[in-house]
């Protein structure tokens, strides 16, 4: 998307503080050091169980374009402190012009069932390097995870149903809509109504048409027989503009005269009132009138609860449309995101382990080159264990317990498991190649589907398992002690 | 915006449907048929009881941008039907080929503090162009005016505290950060961390540094005192990342060696723990060391509601930081705007006044060529009147009471008044300057100012009235009656 949608550079599309500490690293001799943040969330979105990883696309994109251009350069030289002198030396702004981003950057691919404290990203680089992504790889990260989260959960409801994504009148900003259409798709959705989305991700395109149609004729037979004469094969027609039921007649009026055209009438769509009553007294009326094969479409401020009320309540609705509660994924509009150093590369050229504290037990950060073994039980997926790839893993794999750090789960090396980050720049070179977005989409299906069915459940889901590996719980409590009793000197050995 | 971050043409950042509509308008010769269309809102967001009117700028830029190119064409030309045949004729391209725009646009100006029912925008012209521009309009109001108004009531909190928008990295995407970056300073913020907005806006740029700066130390204190050597202007300590007390302690040995070289320590920064409790201590441990200018900046999760909660605790912060929940507007990420038909022009070269209708009396349109008569008493404003501009409003003004439709209210001819729509576009031609974003923030602030300060309270806020004008309240109810009784036939002479 970005790539194709944006011509300016996106370098700056970054916070001030960013820049400040390059600046920082630059002028203390630290810029080359090398470090790895960790990209991960603490919470799944939506009281949820579960998290769909989405956004790599963006992050490639971004990547691949980023540079500082002059006009970047010239703003930043004029950036001025709280004295009204300038930020920046110029020789700063050379080092910036100069830069190649020379960062690898392993991610667990799109369309992954994630969980909290795995990372999505890990970056290993030069510190300047990495620090001034923090800011534009969680924008792209945190919104495209959340909305694949959203749709996947409606996903969920839907069973077979077709759902459609018509949020963009309400989505936050142009390309909030167009990412969100993509993410959608990813997530689960069949169709979308962007144009846009449709022509720069290949995503199909669906539509019906407006009360502002109806209300233009005189009357809504007119307007139903007008529409459906120009378009004839594509015909859903909005029954609601006056009165739902009598629009429902009018609809199978319509629909006669298609057929003797011999085309059929493809829907009919309810956008307000009681969907439930009002969608089996019109498959009733469409049943009486020989057109069992209409599908009803109904759309109006739907999510995943409402939906799935809708359904218990014996609801006949075949179509979704679902718009602004799925686009800015309403109830809970961000993923919190974080980005955290978690080594740097000392003088002796080996790693300094790092964690930031907290009073909050789940923000303190995990030390470790992570990596995220996911281990298999016959086709189900049973548990996550997170660990630090310099740790040699031979024979049983010792994970701690996520719930009570005093018992240990052990796994024998025949266990079957997949590791989750997959490498995807080296060194600054792109040596990952994006799925399709269609694969991506049915990857989310094939992952959730083995997965324990409680981890998809609205209420109280249940926990999946996600523990460290032994070794690495055991550094990052001997870090977390150290810097509680000495304060932040230690710099532990590996 | 824009015009200056999208490469691609954007005239199909639209749905399907309003491009079937158009193709059924242009198929049955009603193309050029003039139309006009009225875009507003139902409800304030926030349970609040203002709005204030952002996004024109984007309106323009997407207008004056507006043509179909043949890498667009190209696409729509491929979009299918059920049957898999082509939903467009060619000669429908070609049309779309060689439109231009000849839309009048009246708008209300950004900044303009406004309520529900009242056009943001009325949009006249030939039908099929008023259709396609419905959802980007949308988009784009939607969005900034939701924004620019939280930004208002966090303002309303802040008093003359100093604001700043944090929120780029858990904004919906990367325009929903840099246009919520615009829209929260039009709102009252005074600057934002996002380099990209402050370039492309000039909007203030401000920041402070991160955890990972403090992490890739040793310790605090050499941190602290590296930044400071650097960027001697720009000096903010972060101070949570091991112990947010200790962290003020070496912010202040940072503090007097910066005062030595002739600098002042800005701030600092806290961002996590009890923020009430922290500010205090903080303020007691900074004054002490003689550093009573030095000021406390606070983040974390922050909204207006918890601001007004810290302040009404006594915290001592006078800069605050806010991201998350500004730029996604987390308690309500949607308003609800709505782009509804409300005249098309008849045989007899007059209006025929349309509405829809709904069983929820909220959704009932109301017809007509809207503009907004808001009348003042002395300075402040005490009511709001829609009325047709096509009525011709001499002697006193009557307005039927929003509250009471059996009474109404008179206004003298005498009475001051000011009309909010301005003529934007007059035939598709810019005939409208905006003013500067600076000009735009400081009228949120002049408006909010005269009106009564009961409409800014947030819990239960006073209703501002805003009424039709007799005539065309007379009007709705008339059309409401004949569609309820007779259907849809009916076409009123004004």
């Amino acid at each position: 998307m970005i790539n194709q949608l944006y011509d300016t550079s996106l370098s700056l599309l970054t916070d001030l503080y960013q820049l400040t500490m390059a600046y920082g690293y630059w002028k203390s001799g630290k810029a080359e050091q090398e470090a790895v943040f960790n990209l991960y969330f603490r919470k799944h979105p939506f009281q949820g169980g579960f998290t769909i990883a989405c956004g790599l696309n963006s992050v490639i994109d971004y990547i691949r374009e980023y540079r500082f251009n002059e006009e970047d350069l010239a703003y930043v030289g004029t950036m001025t402190g709280s004295d009204g002198k300038r930020l920046f030396d110029p020789a700063f702004l050379e080092y910036l012009r100069k830069l190649e981003l020379k960062c690898s950057i392993d991610a667990t691919p799109e369309g992954t069932v994630v969980f909290p404290n795995q990372p999505l990203l890990r970056v290993q680089g030069p510190i300047l390097q990495c620090q001034l992504l923090e800011t534009p790889l969680l924008n792209l990260v945190n919104f495209q995870s959340l909305i694949a989260t959203k749709a996947a959960r409606m996903r969920q409801v839907a069973g077979d149903d077709t759902l459609l994504e018509f949020g963009l009148r309400r989505a936050q900003g142009p390309d909030g809509g167009v990412t969100a259409s993509r993410a959608a798709y990813i997530g689960g959705f069949d169709a979308t109504s962007n144009i846009l989305a449709g022509k720069v991700y290949g995503i199909p395109v669906k539509g019906t048409h407006a009360h502002s149609w109806v209300m233009s004729f005189d009357t809504e037979q007119e307007a139903f027989d007008t529409y459906a004469a120009h378009l004839p094969n594509n015909v859903t027609l909005l029954v609601d503009t006056y009165d739902s039921l009598a629009g429902v007649q009018h609809a199978i009026e319509t629909g006669k005269k298609l057929r003797e055209r011999g085309y059929e009438l493809g829907g009919i769509r309810l956008d307000s009132g009681d969907l439930a009553y009002l969608s089996i007294e019109a498959r009733k009326m469409l049943d009486a009138a020989g057109f069992q094969n209409t599908s009803i479409v109904a759309s109006n401020d739907l999510d995943e609860h409402i939906m799935a009320s809708l359904k218990n309540q014996g609801a006949r609705i075949d179509v979704w449309g679902v718009g602004t509660k799925l686009v800015t994924a309403y109830d809970q509009p961000a993923l919190g995101g974080v980005y955290k150093l978690a080594a740097i590369r000392n003088e002796n050229a080996g790693w300094s382990y790092k964690l930031k504290l907290s009073e909050q037990a789940i923000k303190v950060s995990t030390p470790g080159i992570q990596q995220v073994r996911r281990f298999r039980d016959g086709k189900d997926f049973v548990s996550d264990m997170i660990f630090d790839i310099g740790t040699p893993l031979v024979g049983k794999s010792t994970m701690v317990d996520p719930y009570d750090f005093t018992r240990n789960r052990s796994f024998p090396e025949t266990q079957h498991y997949e590791d989750l980050l997959v490498p995807v720049f080296a060194d600054g070179e792109l040596i990952y190649s994006l799925p399709s977005i269609h694969d991506t989409r049915k990857r989310v299906q094939d992952q959730l589907a083995h997965f324990h069915k409680g981890i998809k459940r609205f209420v109280n889901p249940h926990t999946y398992p996600v523990g460290l590996e032994k070794s690495l719980f055991d550094l990052k409590t001997e870090l977390i002690m150290k810097f509680r009793n000495q304060g932040p000197e230690v710099t532990p050995e590996p």
